[in-house]
């Protein structure tokens, strides 16, 4: 089971592609997903309670039916925080869509990502559809097209795809995925799609998707902002030809590891590429009594401004980690805290019990200079860890968000 | 009922110095308050579980005695994450203090701010010690000297005063405080020393304070970072003559205003001057069914790091701040939400009924120029409202705090 460059057109009978529509200058603004055969259709979404108009759009078609057959994408404008008229283009862009696929509207799920509180410009939107379905396919580059339209402030693609087998056929999981700036996802992540040709039942399909959501996309943070956007859709159309799955047994299990192959590959570029980000900040805090006391120290710590300005300044100043912790909620003893920088230049033990260890200033800055930076925080209590990714805070994170809509 | 240009010498038999100890390079490091008469001691702190030595010191004696007489306060380094040593260190101080003064050690309140993980050079700090009591005085410029020593990357001295009448007699109230960074305190605050001639007993003083603390301090961001140092001491003398405050009477509720006239405006002046800040930023959410949801809607927005760099930018990205309330916790009506930007150079209606109300961009913009800039909230339930006090994010934030120990 391993991870390669794929995308979303590697499981067999996903197309897609991605268009400048002219929603933003000179650049790839809108994607859409097809599946030539019907799809089960999982999604986890914000939990924020201002939620984009095409998020209760899918909630909906997620909830009643549970099936689709294609996504129809936009970045540029977020179609939140404008009223009925918001729902009333999400009802419209569905209908262009099935009219130019030769399906109906509740197959097509819907996403976008941007300006909140603009409305989106209709005309723009139907041409773009109509144009996205006369260049449907199922190559490697189309899927590229539609990761490189759903991006904003991305620097980067974010794609991978995983192959396995499920009752002696060949199973493939493909994803792609936007992130960058407002990303602090709660029960939903940012705008992310996965596409599979495994036969899986809408149930177990939104329980896999919720179970691995919740280790990789809710386990980041790039500014502490919960968008009112986040969406993240699982595709499954069966193609493969395996056993359906339909409970909790090995199939679904091996599907499980797989399926978190692809998001937890995701959510780290995802933090990588966050606003500005010069580095990935790994934490990972163990000896933990419960899961959920090592989640809650690990989100506070990679959620801290301080620590994220210094870890832009290649600074050992340890104690906003501990302090960091300390306003977390969770119950821990200062005492008994041990923790460890690591990176690719070598890893140096920064406090033992809580206090300093004298380490060099210089070896730990040297190892805080790379870009993927992991703090190993053992709190000697039991044997639960968790492991949460965010990214350094530098000036470009200020410049683009002070100048975002000019 | 008036504020004045005064200080913590401001009220009868308050005496302070402010000195270079050689904590820091060539500036103010050290400050010591000093009563001619005991007081009674109220105190908030940090609610942090890491908290730094002096912290544990002060909430002992608040708790124990409710009385003092003198406080030492350094900056330059924390005492936090000092573990037994800095318990130490906290004895020795006090004991120097009390030696130099003639007082008792348990007498004796100690404040840090500063670098955490950093044990206190105890030779330059018992040397400062002697030093002050030799310099203490009660004279406006004593107390200013107090309040620049005990700045960290505050840009200006923060220091306040308030006269008014209690059964008859002239009362005063004087107050300085720092902040800067690692500013969100809850119930507690940065370092503030308050002091006051007004006869009130220890638990009508504890009373008082938590209440001033609560819609002051308690109410501001600057980063979202809750300090491990966080301390506000009131130290009331009784010199003014006043009739001793014994019960939540007339007498305790003008007490009152007139502390929270100090508090408020010391909190103001903490939010403009966070780091790196070019602008106050006030939120004042009206129409709240209950107070509780408003101070919980409008410390949202003030600490999303997404609306506070559109202010840096003088952008009226309203979206941001819908969001920032939806993923607050506090359940409220996105399509009832009225939302008015303000300041010196105008007002302008950007949303009604949670959509843009098509206002004009430059005139937004205009008003987002200022120096102190509210948004007006409305959700349009009830009558309750709250404020709430933060900063722009710029990347001089991230300069000062990506070099901090540098």
């Amino acid at each position: 089971m391993n991870l390669y460059d794929g995308g979303v057109t590697s499981p067999q009978g996903f197309r897609a592609a991605g268009i400048c529509a002219g929603l933003k200058k000179n650049r790839k603004d809108m994607a859409m997903l097809m599946s030539t055969a019907p799809c089960t259709a999982a999604g986890t979404f914000t939990s924020n309670l201002v939620k984009a108009s095409p998020v209760v759009w899918d909630q909906n078609i997620v909830k009643q039916t549970g099936c689709a057959r294609a996504v129809v994408i936009n970045s540029g404008v977020a179609n939140a925080c404008t009223g009925r008229q918001g729902d009333e283009y999400c009802l419209e862009t569905a209908r262009a869509a099935a009219k130019a696929l030769g399906i109906r509207p509740e197959e097509v799920l819907l996403a976008s990502t941007g300006v909140i509180g603009r409305q989106l410009p209709m005309d723009t939107i139907t041409e773009g559809v109509r144009t996205m379905s006369g260049l449907l396919s199922d190559t490697r580059e189309a899927a590229s097209d539609a990761a490189q339209a759903i991006m904003t402030t991305d620097t980067k693609r974010k794609e991978i795809a995983v192959t396995f087998e499920l009752s002696g056929k060949k199973v493939t999981i493909g994803g792609m995925t936007k992130g960058a700036g407002m990303i602090h996802p709660n029960m939903g992540t940012m705008l992310c799609f996965l596409t599979t040709d495994a036969a899986i039942s809408a149930s177990m399909a939104q329980k896999a998707l919720l179970s691995c959501v919740q280790d990789s996309f809710n386990m980041i943070s790039v500014d502490g902002d919960e968008s009112t956007n986040d969406t993240c859709i699982l595709l499954a159309n069966a193609l493969a030809g395996n056993e359906e799955i339909t409970q909790e047994d090995e199939s679904f299990r091996t599907f499980c590891r797989a399926l978190e192959l692809v998001t937890k590959n995701l959510a780290r570029r995802m933090a990588a590429d966050g606003e500005g980000a010069h580095a990935l900040f790994e934490v990972r805090v163990t000896g933990a009594s419960t899961k959920e006391q090592a989640v809650t120290l690990a989100k506070s710590v990679i959620g801290s401004n301080l620590v994220k300005t210094a870890i832009a300044g290649h600074d050992a100043n340890w104690g906003r980690i501990i302090c960091a912790m300390g306003y977390s909620g969770a119950a821990f003893d200062p005492g008994k805290v041990d923790l460890t920088f690591e990176s690719s230049a070598g890893s140096v033990r920064i406090a033992e019990n809580g206090v300093s260890t004298g380490y060099s200033e210089e070896e730990a800055t040297k190892i805080l200079s790379q870009d993927e930076i992991t703090a190993v925080i053992d709190i000697h209590e039991g044997c639960q860890e968790a492991v949460a990714w965010g990214c350094d805070l530098t000036y470009e994170y200020i410049s683009i968000n002070a100048d975002y809509r000019s």
